[in-house]
């Protein structure tokens, strides 16, 4: 067997937390994880699970998005660097993660999907700010 | 302290390995890891962390290239999932991972960062086809 077995999506079903943004194609939210404060996903609308189950102009619009999501993270928070990832293998939906990473984090330098390095540092992100940041910088698209 | 460490940077000292492809801009090359047949690395030839260090021209065009390379992996090796995501806590230069992953690989359904499940199966990648799909489908920049 080499199919991913075939069961009702979640991000299909659910529109998840409140988005930070959303247009027809995709929408931003922000992962409630402690560990990981401005850690936000890029979800698409429609169900597909590769970027190339997507024509060519519509993968650069879904980029403009996620790279509007780490400029935000980025003009917020300073972290020491930004995590993109569209791995999918347990849900696989289309979405990118997006996460703000710093030197004091919980995994920092692993992958936030690697073992826990310390317990990591109590931080916070302004989501008014965020959701605002991010509507200037995709203001063209959003209005 | 919230910066990382200034040391010499091994993507920038060291081509890695031989490219499958590259052009200005960036490099592509197979990584040499047994448990991922296929992985590739695009590697950006200047020193930069971001994707937002580049302008938005650069990163279409980067991007472009990682899209052909999850392109060129799912011809060849009809991988379950495509796995995505340029992280750089450890190599803070930017590059992208393309891993094809499948269900009895050694860590599916989990990250390639996460513990590992099984001891995985054996695959191989035929690197001079994957070099030929690769020019390709990128040869209005290759050539």
């Amino acid at each position: 067997m080499n199919k991913l077995a075939v069961k009702p999506c979640e991000l299909c079903d659910s529109a998840g937390d409140e988005a930070l943004w959303q247009d027809e194609l995709c929408r931003v939210v922000l992962v409630a994880d402690r560990d990981y404060p401005g850690f936000c996903r890029v979800i698409v609308n429609r169900h597909v699970s590769e970027m190339t189950d997507l024509d060519a102009a519509t993968r650069q619009e879904l980029m403009r998005v996620v790279f509007a999501v780490e400029l935000a993270l980025r003009q917020l928070m300073q972290p020491v660097k930004i995590n993109l990832a569209s791995l999918g293998n347990m849900v696989a939906h289309l979405h990118w993660h997006v996460i703000p990473r710093f030197v004091d984090d919980k995994h920092f330098p692993g992958s936030v999907w690697s073992e826990a390095r310390r317990s990591g540092v109590p931080r916070s992100v302004d989501r008014a700010a965020l959701r605002q940041v991010l509507h200037n910088l995709l203001q063209a698209v959003a209005e």
